[in-house]
């Protein structure tokens, strides 16, 4: 190749390391938010997800997301990556495993709601099923060629809502199914915080995430350009002032109610706020979307807890809220001349693309985990619960219907809806 | 340099930051494992012997594996990097930083199996050692120039045996020759869990070792070249395979004992498996290695511990028997046009390639730890075992023979041989 | 951008990242040196310093550090990153990314020093400051155009003294300021170790210090030539050094009194040693260095604590101790014709660099932590910092006088100076 193609190539898989990068600081997230008990089980199945992710992409995923395009809703070739002629895309194979990341980012962030009651093997059911249908198919319509919202000028970077609402909006459908962990709302319904075994591994998760950012939005030029150095520099300043405007608005606005995990939720929530936009946004305007975003997060962590959703890593304030603010905020920061429809009606296709995707991630989710739930259990049983999560039985579904009786007995008496 | 070299050599060290990165994994790996009475002597081992090997390789190492060669056996020059011609290897200095990573990841494989009573300062004697003369003595017979098995044929693209298979043969004598841990085997000879302090640690240290691995398998191309993609993707789906397969072996044929480190184990058994033959397999090969690799590991993992011999972290199974069916799977799964001998033919100098080895580190780990054993004593006093090790005495050999009556009576009593 | 200035624009953007992740390192570090108590507050105090200096550095740090001369003192331009020509500055806004890892790690080495007892949000006060204006003001004397200190001739490649130097005098009067913690010192005066809860993840953090000390030294050349792999081979070899003499000093010649911090420490006081040389020494000069480095480490060590300042980290030693002897290792050791003033001149200046940086830096952190210290109160309430530090309160002062009127009883009973 020559050398120009050559470092854009090489930037495409520093790029693809970084994003992997991101499932340690994932596990790091979300092994340091449970409890003592369940750090094997929490770590293994952040391990195993990504295994799983890595198989399912490979072998439908990455056809179905961008494969030659069927209806503007679905990709049909490349599975297997036969056919992948590497210079139908820019690094060829090392675009594979920069997309490959992003695919697990989205699944991943499942599995930190989940946390501390799903059964192992039912999630690595979910886990497949995600990367290999769910994210793909919504990529295809915004990053696929001849997506249909991408024909209508939905514009979302590096995936504010196709890799981080999506995943938010299965974290919550996904933690609303499963239901709450025992003992995380008292019989009036009240939230009793469950300890975090050490935030110290979850703040170092945050500062890896941060990290792997770089890539994400970085790399997504999919070329080493003039314009990767300011992508870097609005995303950092997005993560540094939604870190410090949560911080400030849970201190003096929330009361001192969970500000550690507001402080640390607020710096990702900056972060996924400013993907969508990362390539259009002034340094200014970056930081104005950190600052909203820390708010938002904040608001969303509470409204969550109000409608007793457990959602032990706070993916849902950090991934869902801050992601369907980031596509709005193309609309509203972008410079003028980067939206030739004019703000307004960018506003409404930003606001579609959103809905489509908490639609059918929403909907899709749905099924999953029902399914899930009907035929091999989605929860481990109480006793294992109270005792500490294993790998997972293959599997008595008699379980599940045991806890079917706690959770409903739990609900009756205060629970979680 | 001219644009291309540039690229190569950036390459060379994007992958030697990856490979010392590894460190940081065995680390986690390692110190997870352990017991708390040991997390600091341990990860304060890992830290030092990448310090001794930087020191061992830099005076010795780089010199006996690269440098000009005699007589097939060792190499002759290059030793403190004195007359090393930039323009003789690919990326110049930056080789040397890339093959000193690989130097150190033979020997922090033997750090683990000698977890939690290994002596520090003999330790860190061993570990000059290995550095310096054992494992360059073995690679220059593969990558040398003028290396006698790399003239026989023998294809080890980046390790499975060099690397991996070496650390492992002595990974296996320094834990046969150290002996079992206090307690690790109870007076009938049964295997009793010691516990692992921080589980989530030691997963940690696998997704860290798999991000490392694309750059030890992905790096030895040692040019940017339109092989790395596929490299890489190799690597991807034998670890996912690896894992998936050894978590099911263990679940359904093995019973419910000790999945959760056969799963973290077959991951790393695939990456292991797939590093010889990762520039020729196809994907699906590379899955199928990898499949084949966890459920390798899980048998070893058994065999092990019915010998009796203590193995904290796995490392035999991981590095010793994946190592071994890496290079023996280059003859099964190449294509056959890559193999001009053909497949039987190849097999049989896999085969000889393997024994030559583990005959060669095999032989010298069991002189160097006997000797180690006999002058400075190689094992902590039983005391220090029981209340947590320290970074070691200057050295009182006396401590040694007392824990030989203890070992003796735990071995008549029904323990390790 | 043609293809060299694409590959030295890349080697930036890693170099940035390595640079960044030495952020993880810190985080690691410090966390583990604290008690269980304090370990999400720790934490989390290292994610928002990053994030503090990310806005101070970018509205103004950058632009004193880097913008048109005035007088030899201090930059005026570039500000918010306005007017900043990508073609002044090697990589254009990924020059600012780099460099905005230096004043980060500027901060960050004063945070440990204060663990455990400095109030949350004094310390963002002060971590803003430090990010806007101490680090930078003295980086222009050295590497902005036209500094003062560059005029004389002051050498000081990738920052012995300009970042560690300055962030270790920054540490010590900050240490001094704000107190021993409680019970860390004795009525009469004497050290009591107070328990690090996990030296695993300290040792983790070094590991992860020197694989970011590759961008940091190595990407200082701002351009990817062949300097590199000489620069990181050298830093390579401080290290390894640093921490073998170290060791072998504490062990041998200061008996057995916190063996593994001065061996943790002495790695790192290779790296900060090497750190102004690593473009000029030979290999076998890092390598004394080094040596000579862990065991100025050692006796740092004793001193501060004779002195009974309460660095729990042992910052003071590794970045002021080493840092210093780092610019004056310049003058002993880089080769003759590297000095065009000859040795003797050069040392004199190197001292001058070292002595303007202390009476600037100490005399600007005497101030700050004075200041805050009156004002919203440098430190958490004896209740606070026996039960655990939280994320701060927005400011009862009385707090602090409470602490002071403790502190006194402690200096009075034999306490800190």
């Amino acid at each position: 190749m020559n050398a120009s193609a050559g470092i854009d190539s090489l930037w495409i898989l520093v790029s693809a390391a970084l994003v992997f990068m991101m499932q340690a600081g994932f596990l790091c997230l979300e092994v340091g938010f449970v409890r003592n008990r369940n750090i094997g089980a929490t770590a293994l199945k952040n391990l195993i997800d990504w295994a799983m992710v890595g198989l399912a992409f490979f072998l439908f995923g990455f056809g179905l997301l961008f494969g030659d395009d069927v209806g503007g809703w679905v990709g049909s070739r490349y599975f297997l990556l036969e056919g992948l002629d590497p210079s139908a895309f820019p690094g060829g194979g090392l675009f594979f495993l920069f997309q490959l990341g992003f695919a697990a980012t989205a699944v991943t962030i499942v599995s930190g709601a989940l946390a501390e009651r799903v059964s192992f093997v039912s999630y690595l059911a979910a886990a497949f099923l995600m990367g290999a249908l769910v994210y793909p198919v919504f990529g295809h319509w915004v990053w696929g060629p001849g997506g249909w919202l991408a024909n209508l000028g939905f514009i979302d970077f590096a995936g504010s809502m196709v890799v981080h609402g999506l995943g938010g909006t299965m974290a919550l459908v996904g933690a609303w199914i499963v239901g709450p962990r025992l003992g995380r709302f008292d019989p009036d319904g009240n939230a009793r915080p469950l300890e975090a075994h050490h935030l110290g591994l979850s703040v170092l998760g945050v500062t890896i995430l941060w990290l792997g950012w770089w890539g994400f939005n970085g790399g997504s030029t999919l070329a080493f350009d003039g314009r990767v150095a300011g992508i870097i520099v609005n995303t950092n300043l997005a993560a540094s002032a939604g870190g410090l405007s949560a911080f400030a608005h849970a201190r003096l606005l929330q009361g001192s109610r969970c500000v550690e995990a507001k402080l640390a939720g607020g710096v990702l929530g900056g972060l996924v706020a400013i993907t969508a936009s990362c390539h259009l946004a002034t340094p200014a305007a970056a930081a104005a979307i950190g600052l909203l975003a820390g708010v938002i997060h904040n608001l969303a962590y509470e409204a969550l807890e109000r409608l007793r959703i457990d959602d032990p890593v706070g993916a849902v304030p950090v991934h869902l809220a801050c992601g369907i603010f980031g596509v709005v905020a193309v609309a509203l920061f972008a410079p003028a001349d980067a939206l030739p429809r004019g703000r307004v009606e960018q506003l409404g296709v930003q606001l579609l693309g959103a809905v489509a995707c908490v639609a059918w991630s929403g909907a899709t989710a749905y099924g999953l985990f029902r399914a899930l739930r009907a035929v091999v259990g989605l929860r481990v049983s109480p006793a294992e619960e109270r005792t500490g999560l294993t790998l997972g039985r293959f599997v008595e579904p008699e379980d599940d219907d045991a806890l079917d009786a706690e959770a409903l007995r739990v609900l009756l008496e205060g629970g979680a809806g």
